[in-house]
């Protein structure tokens, strides 16, 4: 189903092309994973519950488009870490505004504590949904904020840590 | 592939609830077409190409995920035209970074001539890339400002509803 870039480099609007390349939820919850600093495949695997095939599909195409790349950070056994590109930092925005989306209409219990605290390194500000940067901050990137989680989305992602060791072993035995 | 709602809200990560609205290109497609003033069926599927059992699927699903509601404009017969609700129109933000980004780095010439014009009604400014609202506009909708498409763009758009009219007339035959 997915459009390639080709197909859509065909249309004038921007908008469409945007969402050639990222107009799947998954790899918005790979990008996801990267703003909070998780860059390995495994445990990106963990926290989205993609298949490896899947995973492995959508990171190919992610650096193929230019959104992503590969650090090696072991020689022996060969291994390599995904982080975004400055294209891919790009889609920061996004994210942040998918999340503001989730904080206000998402189902959460009015005044209940976010999943993630950002707070905006430059001025020391807590970021709320309705947020925007300063002029010398934008374009907006992660690397300009600190995530801190809430004990229960740290929870959350411990356990997803946990299901996937032990579904790796049990796959093994 | 779609996670439903109630799969998701288990997650205390709200861009992850965003997207198990959103997740998918088609989706914002037709969100798209919605803040350009495109409301009926037809005309939604003749823009986005999508085939009548998926746009009527997609939509069903955001009408139940109460992001776009049906009005109807005709009794005899009866005809229905969709539009974003409230909660709906807070993704108006999220196609604004998607056009941004789209803008920046979906490959166009540079200088070129963007698709269409967003000029803020209150202020008069047209929206460059990099624009946000000023604290008296968040959140930014779409009913802010008034869309001016280019020629190129307006003509893309002419030549689907053409295709999308002879193939309707071909499958009549």
């Amino acid at each position: 189903m997915a459009m390639s870039w080709d197909e859509v480099c065909e249309t004038n609007c921007p908008t469409a092309r945007a969402l050639s390349v990222v107009g799947d939820r998954w790899t918005l919850l790979i990008l996801r994973e990267m703003t909070m600093g998780v860059h390995r495949f495994d445990d990106i695997q963990a926290q989205t519950g993609m298949s490896s095939f899947l995973l492995s599909t959508r990171l190919k195409r992610l650096e193929s488009d230019g959104i992503v790349e590969r650090r090696r950070y072991s020689e022996h056994p060969v291994r390599y870490e995904y982080h975004q590109t400055t294209m891919g930092k790009g889609f920061d925005r996004l994210l942040l505004a998918l999340r503001a989306w989730g904080l206000e209409r998402g189902g959460f219990a009015p005044g209940g504590k976010p999943s993630t605290r950002l707070t905006h390194k430059r001025t020391g500000k807590v970021i709320a949904p309705q947020w925007n940067p300063e002029p010398e901050d934008r374009p907006f990137t992660f690397d300009q904020v600190t995530t801190k989680l809430s004990p229960a989305f740290a929870a959350e992602r411990e356990a997803k840590r946990e299901a996937f060791r032990l579904s790796r072993r049990a796959a093994k035995d």
